[in-house]
């Protein structure tokens, strides 16, 4: 065993450990989304054994009433994430839906996990407040984040990247892990939150960045709507000529400089204090630096563009990957739970 | 087409529509259970195309704690079933846990159902507080009505044989299957009840049947289990001689009787109340009958018992034309909810 291990240790890639994560698809991801996880997972990819998944049955949850562009936000979702550099060959992408393992561990799921548990989830209830005018005081809805932790735990993952707003709902699928472990024998690890520092882009209005207020800027935007949304950007409202004093933390602009032209922060900074340098000015620059950032991710989209069929062909290795494993842990499910008849 | 079927006529057997019933195993099914459901399956197999499966993954509502004789109870439960008269060459015998489509449609009907329609349903109430000892105010057991319109509808079932007391399950199945055609078109029958017009029968000690009393007669006692059993029934406590004149009607006895002998009924009842006959003979009389009507039952049981694997056999071919038909109605449930991505 010690000799074949060290034969093959050249092209051993040594993983430090599993880690599932997913998203919805609900359309055309913006620069808060690739910001807030998705830059994130391309860095994981090459560290971990990881999942990442289309929560397509998730967005039911709260979309169930108008599925019509389901289908088409998938592919969109795939070719965001791999134009945004996640690779096939390092990391299993998939489709939740096809993995029907999902939904028979959220039944086992739903048998132990008391009801308190997902009424007192401090998510649901601002959700259920948030989203009033949508129909979803549904059965489905309040059993999300045990759906969730049959995601996470069908794959043994020992890592979940996740924003602060999810931490309870992680807290919950460590709960159910430890639930089960202890009714039935150890079966599943308790996944490690990996906190995502993301860096805070507001929408092209100054406002929090968001699909509903109309103020995104999509990782799908070629060149050419990225120079013309940064061109709308609202600036700093003192500076009505070029010499005005302006004040950079108040400028959506400067926002951008920080993320994407930290190089020049301090001298913008300064010019702008100094009245020494026009809004339009500023804007081209700014426009220049994204343009080159995005390059290499409009690249990739435009070749995947080329041949759309890799989309399906992709989640097709991916569901054949993941659907092993989640094969493999129902059945130490079912053998833990003394349900494996046959 | 009209031809093709003039011509197999003679082979076909035309059924009325399809049949969905089930049952959870929790060990040997008792008299009550049998004339309360399975003689009327028996029936409806020449009749209906019938699906009857063995409700693995409900025994875990209330019963996730204790898995340990899932395994056994279900072997006993096929076993019983085929004594009884189930031929799985006229109906279909299957397992739940092994069509994961059923997990699948309870998790797309749980996205579209109400909480409310789960929380107001009467018998939750009611279990709850009679089941006070067992831990199952857990999401699984609300959903359980949800699991069970999975469980019919994946069938198409037009009908389902149900006590009156199971009605408003089957209610709320006709609602899910409404608001599910409602929201993405017509896939779902709304499934009738075929009532069960069932024999009562006492506990040998004059209480209800129930397996925690301990009265059972179980459909697997043989001759002389049931000789046993007869001979310790309670009877009217005023008869304390033979020829104390005796009242039938508070004799566990006498039900009996109506049940299985009902030929000897006047005769019996009047040299009861004429004191003509001693209990110890009219025991032995209708132990005699119920022997004689069990007696192809016990020797199913006897045929089967030589062929233990048969049991796995027949679940499997089973499950296999289960799984055709739920695979079938999930690839249109899929389209009309326009989830069909791949
Ligand atoms: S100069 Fe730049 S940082 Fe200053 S207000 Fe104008 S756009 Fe904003
Ligand atoms: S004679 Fe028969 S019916 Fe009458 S009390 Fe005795 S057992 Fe019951």
């Amino acid at each position: 065993m010690l000799k074949c291990y060290l034969q093959r240790e050249s092209e051993l890639v040594v993983k430090k450990g599993t880690i599932l994560s997913g998203m919805r698809p609900t359309g055309a991801l913006h620069l808060g989304n690739y910001f807030g996880a998705l830059e994130n997972w391309v860095k994981l990819q090459d560290d971990y054994e990881c999942f990442f998944f289309v929560a397509d049955w998730h967005a039911l949850t709260t979309g169930y009433e108008d599925t019509l562009e389901i289908k088409s936000n998938i592919n969109e979702l795939v070719i965001d994430w791999i134009s945004a550099g996640l690779d096939p060959e390092k990391c299993t992408i998939f489709l939740q839906s096809k993995i029907k393992e999902h939904a028979e561990l959220h039944l086992l799921f739903s048998m132990i996990t008391p009801l308190s548990w997902l009424l007192r989830c401090p998510t649901y209830k601002d959700q259920l407040n948030q989203l009033k005018d949508k129909n979803i005081t549904t059965y489905g809805f309040l059993g999300y984040p045990n759906l969730q932790a049959a995601d996470i735990l069908i794959y043994k993952a020992g890592f979940v990247p996740v924003g602060e707003d999810q931490l309870p709902h992680l807290e919950l699928t460590r709960e159910i892990a430890r639930r089960f472990n202890f009714l039935f024998g150890e079966v599943f690890p308790e996944p490690q939150a990996i906190l995502t520092k993301a860096k805070v882009l507001p929408g092209t209005d100054g406002r929090k960045m968001s699909k509903s207020y109309g103020n995104t800027i999509a990782l799908s935007d070629d060149p050419d709507t990225i120079r013309k949304k940064v061109s709308t950007m609202v600036t700093d409202p003192a500076r009505i000529r070029k010499d005005d004093p302006g004040h950079p933390e108040v400028c959506t602009v400067f926002s951008f400089h920080k993320v994407f032209n930290e190089a020049e922060l301090p001298e913008i900074e300064e010019s702008c204090r100094g009245g020494k340098i026009g809004c339009v000015q500023c804007k081209r620059n700014l426009a220049d630096k994204m343009v080159k950032y995005f390059e290499p991710i409009h690249e990739r989209r435009q070749k995947i563009l080329e041949k759309p069929e890799m989309i399906k062909e992709v989640l097709h290795e991916g569901n054949k990957k993941a659907e092993e494993k989640a094969k493999k842990t129902m059945e130490e499910v079912r053998s833990a739970m003394k349900i494996d008849f046959m």
